[in-house]
């Protein structure tokens, strides 16, 4: 076989030469921006991803003209430069070139004990990483003569064979050992674990060594001039004396402060000239290269190389305030500052967090439902969580799983945890509605409702009054208490934001229930009120009362009584709502869910709910199981209570207009808009109307006050989505359910999915689940369906999205292309919306649409 | 005012007058068919229905005109005559014309008797029908001078007035009155009962009268050929002598047979010429007029006349029978013999019915949910119903409603009768696929669970062992046993629906659950099964004891060793059902209910179970209690069963293939289409393919005999209608489920719907019970473009529905129209279906696609 020829295939890193990311590397890429820079970058040649690919599958390369770019005996490193810097790579090899003619030459100029510790570390580094010998076997405490000695006898003994002394030979073992390294299956499985691509390809740089080790001020550091927790101006990073490399990792606690400190020696203090240069190539490299930079460096006798510099590692509350200041001092454009932020990392910015550098006591694991840590004690009821909160102790709820009923449970509480449920049942819809940390579907936390217990997989017992923290980030639970860090909304947070909403072109609306819900939202700066769920209401103490009446009433005017006590307090919810929302829209859907729900399920229950009402157990429970259900989501609930007991809408629609009514006496404006729930036909919202309208007539004439009012359609079935043409002629906006158009279309009870949901994931049957990312191609043509034959009936048709999915970026971003008015999404993620719409709107702006 | 010219549009009834249904009315132009059949009927004059909407606006009639028609001192009477002979019209006025003078003569020729007879009955008619006067007034027994006297005194007495002399102000009263009446409100809206238009118009007929009453053999009667009943031939009716128009009917006691006949005197043996020109009448009426007709006859001193002919009135079973025999004969094509049976009449042919004519005991009313009579004792569980069954008694299954696991009390069964449900409730399904007589949502009615007492509305009660019949057809419930007819699937019945099968262009299949439905299904001529549903067979005694061990096994290793035991099982029910269904093709659906549906419900019977399986209770308790679900219809089932459990669709189709082997080795062959339920993406069908391809191979490989299999898809979620093109990369038939298609379109749980359904279809809201006649705009719509993106995937893709809705005759035609190939119904329905088929291609050609 013949020989082929050896590659030439590399370039030494000058500002002109060409060097791209995609072929060598991000941190060859890098060191040619430092370079252009005018950084004191020590001489580099970088080796393209071809070459190293040629190097593993065995041709050889031309090493001396490598080596020919760094003067005579050079000494160099090696280091690997993926086009992403998380996707690893092989170790560093340092102070190839040393052997022992240059040792000699060594000893004289630097002295012998840099020359040892310069060796030495080249053939710890070789044998290990290119002969792959046992590390323990040259692990050795501190450089010396004998050391070094013992080193070189190790590798012989073990080679049989000398070290090797060709400065060129060392070189192509060591590309040849890291190119090969690239291709073994667990570094593969590492980086793609990482995201990687399968393809994903190793450049190399080969540098010119600054030792570190010798005379005068020598060592290494790294230096860096943000927070990487705050964000905030704050210089940080070592410096240790005599090192190079990695030394500082290892060796932290012998390291010194950079700039003066009274704790210790500082940089600054040993050789102020050294660190003025360095704080100037810091400040050069945020201006030029428009990024917080991690400088890593090294000084030999007093002078400073540039080694490297990355990204400085942030916190998400970092992130926004580095892109923030970057922006304010016009090093980047506000739009730059905008795309920097992922919208994802805001929503850990709205609750405190566990901090996650303190220990943790982790006893269990569930699904991270609602982001946020929290402490508090167990409780294991509703009752016993009012209880908790009116004695002032923070408690976490700890349920099998929520019900409505939970509701006055959760408000009490400052986390919630489930054993059962996934990313959309009760307790995490309502969790991320009251932006409450939850954890949900915790399964192995067993829950012994009986003996009210908790019991972990490995048998630790927690009972109520224990202290535990639920950490709705990681979706872990902690014995005990946790430390916090508190939650970032600070000028950073809102200025981005201001100027996110400079550049959107869909509107965010917040899914608000409560006056306390609407603040939140108004906080957020929501656009409006997008849903409304008036149904929580009713699970207030007093409320509940009148509405089981209502639900057991025998006559209409029976039911008519109970609901004329509701009247005023919903009147008072819905008084609130408007003064919070002043100028906003608020869009109010009507009553939606099955009666039943209202009903206790407990035997106790129905027997306290007999006397509250005076009648006989027996009756109460044969009407209570008259009620249930077998599938209460699809039967009859929204607009079928509508129109099969239309007094409840009559109450809703009067108190709502009666309070608009009051809004306006006392100098506000409020256009509401009425949203008709689980709609199927036409005809529905017909009836509706008609209702609708008398009412409104009737408040008009008794309060002497006109006003006006929209009627809606909440689109939840298919069969509404198919018959938009028709439903829109009734309805001047349509908002997409999309939590329970997912249902139907699949098929799929969120509350019941959880059991299989992870297997078809697993198997690829769905690629997401489709209450978490909105389904595109099923769900998302109902959508489009919906939209287009509503807006062919009614050019100005309103359309948006008030699910769940409502604030994820993928909603928004199939929202926006299907030229929907607005989405509307908890509170909690309005913040987030408002970025990921910023982020469409710049990454994929839409045509002209104005003719 | 000037007064207008009296109408003369009217015309003498010749076989070439102008005569249409349309403005002269049915009997008008029946007659006119009639006269020109050369039959003797009395000369007639027809007021076509302007000139009577003219006289009940106050216009005068030229009667002098009319009733010149009728030669000198005429007797005339005047009949109604709408378009549709449903639609009723007022009285018929005899012996018009008499006055004074025409008695005088009267009594010269006919005698005293008759000339008092024929004016004292147009006194009576006048005077009642004309004058409103108080018809008790003139109710007299027995014609008689004296009684002709006082009839014509109390006239006076009353009006003040003389009785009218002259004959054409006579003709002209009746007429006004007669025009006046049929705009009356009563008449009006008991003929708009009977489908009527609001515009619906009277033509009337003014006859010549044939007397009846005088010298010699005269009277009148009636006379069919055919038994109204049966259909079959007979010559049946009534003569009574000395009579005319209605007096057959009131003094029918008297009345003397047609033919002749031991039991007494017959109008053959009196006047043998005048019957046998009757007969002959008969029988050319028959030929030309290309139907069974009742003739209405008058005989005036052996004189014949034919006054009237209508359409024998008749029973479905009677209907199809003269039908086919007039096709036989000749006299109609077979074509019109399909098109003259409406397919719904079909379904009560096939059950025992409750006989119409025999005495009733209502005491509660219910939906007619599956057609038939039975009669039974009452049984309030499946226990007793098996117990009952065992004793050779007829039972009668009553529950506030049925779940799967009555299924075997339902088999045991003659009747089901439920207190709560729908069309599409579990117990009507179950009803009309076993052919067993059903009434469900008989809400009048309560069934005391817990005292097993059956209560009615006025407080009858009801026990067990008390005999009760419903009556499915009509969805009443009756105390006691009641008159039965049998079913009627005789030779016209075949007959007709295999001239059916000739000319319809669509494919009907049954669905068939087990041997006993494949056998129904081959005996309605079924074209295979297009829904074999497998859960059922698990819920037989043995099964269900594996299907509970195989739900509670810990390993993959316990489940399967419980399969294994259900196996041989499966393998001997596929093996049967091929046997039956030989030459044809079997659709079968994999295990598709959710698991908690195989468990008990009660405590005792988790109890039983946990001693069953020798575990604790607890355990047992808390294994139920976590395979509960909040919507089981969208919860773990179907194709999510088959993912998360696969060894379950393992042995199924293990066991298909092994009874395709065994049937082959006896000499049978067999292509299985196996089908996948509540599939909503494409991976799902992949998936199980790949598992299905497996047990093939190994089922093959094992026996050494190669066979083929089909893999379909049930489509039954919108999505999968959406993602049709995808899913048909893997499937070779896509079989609309249109009952879970409907359920998730609407959003709608068939067993909750019960609930308001009927206030929505009262209300509009929705045109029809969705689960009961297909919904064309919204359901439909999916189904389209379910097949349209199929087939653009597969052109040869075999499409069909399979729902309830399958054998409706309007879902036939959407589907026709869409192009599928087949429709599935269960097997009481197939004959229907292919009858209603059979329609649809005679009336609705599609275009020939051949190309």
């Amino acid at each position: 076989m013949q020989k082929l020829e050896p590659i030439t295939d590399f370039t030494e890193i000058t500002p002109s030469a060409t060097i791209a990311t995609e072929s060598h590397g991000w941190r060859a890429k890098c060191l040619q921006r430092l370079v252009r820079l005018d950084m004191p970058v020590p001489r580099t040649v970088a080796l393209p991803s071809a070459t190293v690919r040629g190097i593993a599958s065995g041709r050889s390369l031309d090493c001396n003209g490598v080596l020919a770019h760094f003067g005579d005996s050079p000494l160099v490193s090696v280091r690997p430069s993926p086009a992403n810097p998380d996707w690893g790579g092989p170790s560093t090899v340092l102070n190839i070139g040393m052997n022992a003619a240059r040792h000699a030459a060594l000893v004289e100029t630097q002295g012998q004990a840099a020359a040892d510790a310069l060796y030495l570390r080249f053939v710890q580094g070789y044998a290990v990483n290119v002969a792959r010998l046992d590390p323990d076997m040259f692990e050795i405490a501190e450089p010396s003569a004998a050391a070094l000695r013992d080193a070189l006898r190790a590798y012989r003994d073990e080679m049989d064979a000398n070290f090797p002394e060709d400065p060129a030979q060392q070189l192509a073992d060591v590309l040849r050992s890291m190119a090969r390294a690239w291709e073994g299956t667990s570094a593969r499985l590492l980086r793609q674990s990482k995201g990687a691509p399968a393809d994903a390809a190793l450049g190399l740089v080969v540098q010119g060594m600054a030792q570190g080790i010798g005379q005068g001020v020598s060592g290494s550091g790294m230096i860096q001039f943000v927070d990487p927790v705050t964000g905030l101006e704050q210089v940080t990073g070592r410096f240790l004396g005599q090192s190079q490399g990695s030394d500082i990792k290892a060796r932290g606690e012998d390291a010194i402060y950079l700039t003066h400190d009274p704790r210790g020696p500082s940089l600054e203090d040993l050789a102020p000239d050294v660190f003025e240069s360095l704080a100037r190539q810091g400040s050069a490299c945020r201006a030029k290269l428009r990024e917080e930079m991690q400088i890593e460096f090294t000084i030999d006798d007093s002078k400073l190389a540039v080694i490297d510099a990355v990204r400085v590692p942030r916190s998400s509350r970092a992130g926004l305030r580095i892109a923030v200041d970057l922006a304010k001092d016009g090093i980047i454009t506000r739009e730059e500052a905008i795309l920097r932020v992922e919208p994802r990392a805001l929503s850990e910015l709205l609750h405190p967090q566990v901090d996650p550098r303190a220990p943790r006591d982790v006893v269990g694991r569930g699904i991270a439902a609602s982001p946020g840590g929290a402490t508090g004690v167990i409780v294991f009821s509703s009752a016993a969580a009012q209880a908790s909160a009116s004695r002032g102790e923070p408690c976490i709820l700890v349920r099998r799983e929520t019900a409505p009923e939970d509701i006055r449970g959760m408000h009490s509480a400052v986390g919630v945890l489930t054993e059962r449920g996934g990313m959309t049942s009760h307790a995490a819809v309502i969790g991320r509605g009251l932006g409450l940390p939850c954890i949900v579907g915790a399964s192995d936390l067993s829950f012994d409702a009986k003996d009210l217990r908790l019991v972990t997989k490995s048998g630790r017992v927690f009972v109520e009054g224990d202290l535990i923290t639920v950490d709705g980030t990681t979706g872990e639970v902690l014995a005990g208490a946790a430390e916090m860090l508190p939650p970032a909304l600070d000028d950073a947070f809102r200025t981005l934001l201001s100027w996110a909403d400079d550049v959107r072109d869909i509107g965010i609306r917040a899914n608000a229930d409560t006056p306390a819900d609407a603040q939140t939202a108004r906080n957020f700066e929501a656009q409006g009120i997008g849903l409304c769920r008036t149904e929580h209401m009713f699970f207030e103490e007093a409320r509940l009362v009148a509405m089981r009446e209502m639900i057991f009433a025998d006559t209409p005017a029976d039911r008519a009584t109970a609901l004329a006590r509701l009247l005023p307090m919903q009147r008072e919810d819905f008084v609130q709502l408007f003064e919070i929302m002043q100028g906003l829209p608020v869009c109010i859907r009507l009553f939606d869910p099955p009666l039943h729900e209202f009903l206790p399920h407990s035997r106790e229950g129905l027997r306290e709910l007999a006397e509250a009402l005076d009648r006989p157990l027996s009756d109460v429970t044969r009407r209570a199981e008259a009620l249930a259900e077998f599938n209460p989501m699809l039967g009859m609930r929204g607009v079928r209570l509508g129109i099969v007991l239309p007094e409840i809408y009559d109450m809703q629609a009067q108190a709502i207009f009666e309070a608009v009514v009051e809004v306006a006496r006392r100098g506000g404006s409020i256009v509401p808009e009425i949203m008709i729930p689980l709609v199927s036909a036409k005809r529905e919202v017909e009836l509706v109307k008609m209702r609708m309208d008398a009412v409104a007539a009737r408040v008009r004439d008794a309060k002497g006050v006109d006003f006006a009012y929209k009627l809606g359609v909440m689109v939840e079935t298919p069969r509404a989505a198919l018959r938009a043409g028709d439903i829109a002629q009734h309805a001047t906006f349509l908002s997409f359910g999309t939590n329970d158009l997912t249902q139907m279309t699949y098929g799929l009870s969120r509350d019941d999915a959880g059991r299989f949901m992870n297997t078809y994931v697993q198997q690829g049957v769905y690629p997401e689940d489709p209450f978490h990312i909105l389904d595109v191609e099923g769900v998302g043509e109902l959508l489009l369906i919906g939209a287009e034959r509503g807006r062919q009936t009614r050019e100005k048709l309103t359309l948006s999205i008030c699910g769940e999915h409502g604030g994820n970026p993928e909603s928004i971003a199939f929202c926006r292309r299907a030229g929907f008015d607005y989405v509307s999404c908890s509170s909690y993620r309005v913040p987030l919306a408002r970025l990921a719409a910023a982020h469409l709107a710049l990454l994929d702006p839409l045509d002209d649409k104005s003719d």
